[in-house]
């Protein structure tokens, strides 16, 4: 599986800019904390998925909530040295309002020796209003 | 919920050419059937989630096989005019193999009313050995 | 899918009872709010998926939350008339303890024309650490 | 994580029996290959989930699919000696016809050294059409 969160000693909130595809969709690292973390993606043309409706492609906001979750879980108290997604959930509610920045909430909610659990949830400027949730197992190493 | 991959009468070959983030991420649309389909997505510098192994971000992997869950919807029979992502999981296998292509099948098995469920697969040069797997239900308009 | 928990008419209260299947798992409908909902299923020796351990069967679990996900939707301030699974995710955190009463919490949190979303919680009698988490899309009939 | 599939050396053909759950649902284990199993569910009134048109709960398909899921990682070559799911996602396609035996089928696809990938089926009689697909994340022991 892509360890593709891994940190390797270097800070939590330098590595989002280290991950090339993580750069290239504009993510940035808000907030980290004991097992929870707030990355967001501010909008850019290049996130559309429906060229009619301007509407950001779901699969920008689940790689949102996909990295947003692995800084989580690399984030937790038991502090895993690198983790990888095993699986990952996501539920679509409603468009992003385009033009709108992204905003992702994980917590890692749950760890054990081999998997972490993370839940995550996605709003635009709508705070009150998500645009989806999503639920993930990733595997980590201690 | 994002309306990512409506045709609105263009071709299938055509219309993830005009999806800027499919674009953004070199999608090509490979084949389309009978409620199936395949794209593929070559490598580029900009897939990486990890900048010490190179391995593509899972996301990129995700949005593949999103993508062609969509076009899969769209090409069966029943031909549904626009469809959007309800809640996808994947599964991630192993990590996709830097500098190969990254290639998704995806089936839509099953059709309702209102729902279609899909099933897809991604591999990168090792057609044997899958990267990953996910199962989607997408909401379909006829 | 299944319509495994119309209620059709009869009291929310009332229809955990009418079902068989929730009748012999011994699941007890102990709250129902505005999209919420409580249901118990107090320990009972069938419920054993492993005769080493005596741990309840993961699909008893499941079942519970899967049901009372189903009642918070039916107890949604929209009053959907009938509702079904359509998909389910379960994650598992730990076993729960044997000979204690496993509790569900469900939260319809989203609800569109055709879908609602739901959150599910399951809990032994120690409630600082979750059993098992849910995530559910359930179709809905007005 | 409950371990309700751990075998500890009884044969396959047996252990479903000595799991009280499985037993109080009828499932007989019909087949065991490398990696792979089908697991049957003789209809009986105890499995309806909805006392209006008779449909069985969802579940009821849910812990047949988990199950025979287990069974199948538990038959795979590399011979883990005992297993439990970790998540689980199902989706519905349609109810299964009352009075009708359900089968699932499950194949083991990939085994990581404490992850097990698992997809299943169930069918009712018509085999054509199945009733619920689902996926499936077990951890493993060598």
């Amino acid at each position: 599986m892509p360890d593709k969160v891994g940190i390797r000693g270097a800070g939590k909130r330098r590595f989002i800019d280290e991950l090339p595809f993580c750069r290239a969709m504009n993510m940035v690292l808000e907030e980290v904390g004991e097992g929870t973390a707030v990355v967001s993606m501010p909008w850019n043309d290049r996130l559309v998925g429906d060229p009619v409706t301007g509407v950001a492609h779901g699969g920008a906001v689940s790689s949102l909530l996909d990295t947003c979750g692995g800084v989580a879980v690399l984030s937790h108290p038991a502090k895993p040295s690198t983790t990888a997604t095993l699986n990952f959930r996501i539920d679509y509610m409603r468009p992003a309002t385009p033009g709108q920045t992204i905003t992702a909430h994980a917590t890692c909610f749950h760890l054990t020796r081999t998997v972490a659990f993370v839940r995550t949830l996605a709003t635009d400027e709508d705070k009150a209003n998500p645009v989806a949730t999503a639920t993930g197992a990733f595997v980590v190493q201690a």
